[in-house]
């Protein structure tokens, strides 16, 4: 483990259209902010530079609301269409109360609105969904990146999840490439011999977060690097950080 | 917001002792890693560090089990004493199933065992238990090293917490003082002219996160410096990171 991390905001990122060339967008930013790859590095994206990119977008104004969608619309104020597309993207609804929606969605991420968002999508009448494998995503831009500057990297896809008994939200990982997300210590001692035996830490979280720290929402910085961490090995995948539903105490 | 955030970790940090005056330690580990704190950095301090030195620590050998401590003990293959010092910590059960015990603290923190842990304690026979109030050690920390640097600082005191839905164990922030531990969005516009209405961020939990990559679990790193990171202003608390019960649909 290093003794030093660097958390890199990456400037010039250009505005992603459908059909878009990710790994070019990140590419032409890391060149006008005057960076490049090095060995090791992990580039955090936000969720919706790669939704934008693969067309994960819906016109509210082609979305037909159903019964469902419209009473919990009008109970809480809320767009019946926006609720409708939630619905579509859920795969299975955990709560649905106080006017919150939190799902599962198909990638097995429980969180609210089936990560539909409204926000940072041009027109007002657009929503932005989740890739729909956000690991080849993220594996895409790890296999282009990697070519473009002969180095081995590795990817995170980002997206900001609320939490039980905690306020506020906290980027996450969506979808990885290039590194197991989970860092396990069982079975190796500590400092004073005691065998850890639960511990095993989801660093592509903590990596997803420490980017969020130079991305911001306002400002147009939708990638990240983050240099000098030496990621556990592994191919990767978020599914590894979706928990078993047979060890959740929260379904 | 920063375009890059530095996370630093601080060596040769002495082994905590009951008494131990932790700001002091601190600055030697500083001193011994060719380190100075400058303006804005935010200091994160591992629970374990601050609880060792503030004495909250348990001798299972004291403790006598309860008949339900002792019940459940016996059914999951636990420790009894230690799984009554879980049951004194806390003041609410959330959940108590296949052999875990999600209990509120009485700082409001929902988590595994109560925040109860034998890890990196010294002695087979000892358990550390949270600070009592961990936003007035973060307090007296930020006060004693503010004065020895002579520089406005940030401190978070850091704990593991597991979280429903997702695999592993991220840090958070326990203790906050000298910044708020929330940026708060909300009314802002993004880029696209859309208002941001709900977007709060757990900063503190991110930069707890962040922290954690340069500490371990392994190494004697219980310290790290955040530097770059423009924090929002605030005295801070963490019990500001606490859902409201009302708000919370997973209690």
């Amino acid at each position: 483990m290093s003794a030093e991390v660097r958390i890199i905001g990456v400037e010039h990122v250009p505005e992603a259209r459908p059909g878009d060339d990710l790994a070019g967008l990140i590419a032409h930013g890391l060149e006008q902010s005057g960076l490049t790859l090095l060995e090791g590095d992990i580039v955090a994206v936000t969720q919706k530079l790669v939704s934008k990119a693969e067309g994960q977008l819906v016109d509210l104004r082609e979305v037909e609301p159903s019964a469902l969608a419209r009473n919990w619309a009008a109970r809480w104020g809320k767009d019946a269409r926006q609720v409708e597309v939630v619905l579509r993207e859920a795969q299975r609804i955990v709560r649905m109360a106080n006017g919150l929606i939190i799902a599962e969605t198909r990638h097995g991420f429980v969180c609210a609105n089936a990560a539909v968002d409204a926000s940072n999508v041009a027109g007002s009448e657009q929503v932005s969904l989740l890739p729909v494998d956000p690991d080849a995503s993220a594996e895409r831009i790890r296999r282009a990146l990697s070519e473009r500057y002969g180095v081995r990297i590795a990817v995170i896809v980002t997206d900001s999840f609320g939490r039980p008994w905690r306020k506020g939200i906290v980027n996450v990982a969506v979808g990885v490439a290039g590194m197991a997300p989970l860092l396990d210590y069982r079975g190796q001692y500590d400092e004073h011999g005691y065998e850890l035996r639960a511990t095993v830490i989801a660093v592509a979280d903590e990596i997803a977060s420490a980017a969020e720290l130079v991305m911001g929402k306002l400002e147009r910085r939708p990638v990240a690097v983050v240099r000098g961490y030496r990621v556990p090995p592994g191919a990767g995948s978020a599914r590894d950080l979706v928990m078993e539903p047979e060890r959740d105490l929260f379904r």
